[in-house]
């Protein structure tokens, strides 16, 4: 994430943090806490996972260090030349190792040098949810026994360190599972899920739906679908990736924050949920079908206008709810100057009074647009202790760790191998735009056989090199000569219609 | 507006008003104190509007009557028709008179007996704006001297009492007159607008774009349009009319809120501003365009949840800003239920805590959705005085009086005479779907030549019929035997290609 956090690093290591802004929902089981030393490295594809969620180890004995996704299997040689802004060589597993789950396609490449490190990290697993009921060991129904499992794929883009972004890539779908351990029973039931349970999860005698509390008809109710369930899951897990980043944000390995965009493959359906400025999108049959938003100071700003009018104390002395479309002059005073509040999508005129000199809240446009002219991005996980440069004033609060979900259902179209769903960081969108991207997905996938399981890989890498550029005149170049991205650059392709999509 | 203030008016006449939630604009010429008596009836097409915004008058002499629109010409008997719920008798503005402006059909039905009168209101006006330079009197160039005129369109669907839906048809388009006046240079000079201007309006010296403050372009600035301009002027023209509203809420005339639903056409473009559940669309070469949402406890939910939770002392002891799917029972408490909060789209469960026994913020679903038990819609005029049933609790920091505003640049297509623009309050779209309102466009139009100018007045008139259906079986009967609209219905169809659009 080039340029997203100004000034931001120098104040992560502030003692004063400021906690979340988001009450925790009540009911929602707490993260386990982790046992001594278990740092754990991501499980291999199709493992089985356990039940802790364990913490990164924050004893000042272990150096922190940087990591690559596991899945690349990366050699001490390997790592080095990932890690190198020179030649920036794009990274892929390797052909000859276990291939991604769901014949996925991934390659990434390290920015030109605007941190020392990649920022981004990945994730791309095989999850197993066993139910929370079956694990108390209560006699049940043998169909209700069974768990399920849900394919997973994060890409996480990282900024003012690259703790935040490791810590969510070994951790958010291990939240998602927690969330998800209470519905194993509900989300295979084809009733409508019940809207009242009689008790806490794994209580004796709950030991299938028939028994749960039936609605109580006479009462409005609205019915609740099993899809909601699941976007629900993945909602509260990302608020306790965050509680969990904001307990621990002391230890070393927590710095800095990241945008988050996952997919969660369960029981038929895709679900995409985006916080930050990452993107998905499908392409399918040449169609681009949009599965995310990105969430920026512009995009954003009437929801932060209002936090700020709401709740000045947020804004201190220093910052103004109000947008201007510059910076307003201490000799402009008494003049009229455009301005916007939270209401507004319009500009209007004003008198310029002296509070008006105060920084605007929001300002800037494109990717230059900033909130407290700190961070550019106003969803994503971490930055707790993200200060307004030179203040003690906090950012956090105006950051919000909920990713918006869209669920794309793959049962009710019949793809073809060549379609597609491509995660990208902002590092391939900054340079290359959704129909760019398509046109690469048809020039790629077309030269190779539909069956050619590394053809999606070479998509990927197709995509990261075409983003990234050659080096030449001074920088990295595209070949329309514009300038390539200087970010780091990470990009999953995900077969809607090739042989992976009879893993499920 | 049906059964959309559940006992409501009972609390209309509390004197402990509570003031709007959202501040006045610092900047924002007031609107002008009336003359006393200067109760004013809505001008003629085509004539040029006065300076001043008159208020009804407020004499305890002064008795409450109905109206109607004073361009539908209606003598007393033909009002007393008006007003008959019996005959719901279709009302339109007569062949004979004076045609509305721009060729628009309008026309209108009572209610089956849910309000003594009919609770809608119209306005169809063409309105001069002078620059308020000008009226200074300063010398200028006589280029930069002459104002502009804009072709006006407001639908107001009133709500416990007409008082407001009446006030808001009088005098919102003069609101919207008076923000225009510091623009009518600005906007017809082809510069982009000046961000700073310097010093108030009218005053000398300031006679000429040229003379304003040019943007110090040294510092990073946003480009605003002319359109955005136009957007703010009708955004602050809303909350002028709704503080107009707040101060003369005590008197008689200013009893309940109203929906608006308003079109400005200017320079070439057509504004559609809405706030409330009115509707909107284009119909053009068959194709639906739809030109504006509806805001309604469901659509605005998490705006509302949100407010709840930050100002949790809105919601007194008596609501919970959660939603339930149903209401939680007290021998329900310690038990898991489906729940979401301000951030989530999906559902989960929680444990029922006793403050979940309190009523919901929102509740319910469709039409039956509600803010605290008691009103369907989330944004309009008025309604200062609406308290909670059974309570002291105001609603209105919970409504929203800014529309949002949608441009239609009509000079980007060529439109043929049976290209409209339909406004429609929710009697019209609560049995008549977007599609069904084409067809009827369709079939209607065909069946009159293209420069018929009564064409458009016969397709609002069986827009109107097609909703309300004919009396058979004990009620209102749509030909396929549903139920049709027992609300006040109230339609405007303008054309786009048709004679009225050589008008501009």
């Amino acid at each position: 994430m080039l340029n997203r956090v100004r000034s931001a690093v120098a104040h992560l290591v502030s003692s004063s943090g400021t906690s979340s802004q988001r009450s925790k929902s009540p009911d929602l089981p707490k993260a386990i806490s982790p046992p001594p030393g278990a740092l754990e490295t991501p499980k291999s594809p199709g493992t089985k996972s356990g039940n802790e969620i364990p913490a990164p180890q924050k004893t000042a004995e272990t150096p922190v260090s940087f990591s690559r996704p596991t899945f690349l299997q990366l050699s001490p040689g390997g790592l080095r030349r990932a890690d190198d802004h020179v030649g920036r060589a794009v990274q892929s597993p390797p052909d000859t190792g276990r291939r991604l789950p769901w014949s996925t396609g991934y390659a990434e490449v390290i920015n030109a040098g605007k941190s020392r490190h990649n920022e981004d990290q990945a994730c791309c697993e095989v999850v197993y949810v066993e139910s929370r009921r079956s694990i108390t060991g209560v006699s049940r129904e043998p169909s209700h026994n069974q768990g399920f499992s849900f394919y997973y794929w994060g890409l996480f883009d990282g900024h003012a360190g690259g703790g935040a972004a490791e810590m969510a890539s070994r951790l958010l779908h291990r939240h998602i599972r927690e969330q998800l351990k209470d519905l194993v029973e509900i989300l295979q039931d084809p009733l409508p899920p019940p809207l009242c349970l009689p008790s806490t999860p794994g209580t004796p005698g709950v030991s299938s739906p028939s028994q749960l509390v039936s609605p109580q008809s006479w009462s409005p109710q609205k019915e609740v679908t099993h899809d909601s369930l699941v976007v629900g899951a993945i909602e509260n897990a990302f608020q306790l990736m965050d509680e969990q980043m904001a307990r621990e944000r002391r230890g070393h390995l927590v710095e800095g924050g990241c945008c988050a965009l996952v997919v969660v493959y369960l029981l038929g359906k895709m679900y995409v949920a985006n916080a930050g400025d990452s993107r998905a999108i499908i392409v399918r049959n040449g169609e681009i079908i949009p599965m995310s938003r990105e969430f920026t100071p512009e995009t954003e700003r009437q929801r932060l206008q209002l936090l700020g009018f709401l709740k000045p104390e947020l804004l201190g002395s220093e910052f103004t709810h109000l947008e201007f479309p510059r910076r307003v002059q201490p000799k402009e005073l008494g003049q009229r100057m455009l301005y916007r509040d939270q209401n507004m999508t319009g500009w209007a005129y004003k008198k310029i009074e002296l509070e008006d000199l105060r920084f605007p809240l929001v300002c800037g446009e494109g990717k230059k647009a900033r909130v407290m002219a700190t961070i550019g991005v106003t969803r994503g996980l971490g930055d707790h202790n993200l200060k307004v440069c030179s203040s003690t004033l906090p950012i956090k609060p105006f950051l919000s760790c909920f990713p918006e979900v869209r669920v794309y259902d793959l049962t009710q179209y019949e793809h073809c191998p060549d379609d597609v769903l491509v995660l990208g960081t902002d590092g391939l969108w900054d340079v290359t735009n959704d129909s760019e991207v398509a046109a690469t997905v048809d020039r790629v996938l077309s030269t190779y056989e539909p069956n050619d399981p590394s053809r999606y890989t070479a998509l990927a890498q197709a995509l990261v090199l075409g983003a990234r550029g050659i080096p030449r005149d001074r920088g990295w170049r595209l070949p329309n000569n514009k300038l390539g991205s200087g970010d780091d650059i990470s990009v999953f392709v995900i077969p809607l219609g090739g042989p992976g999509s009879s893993y499920s």
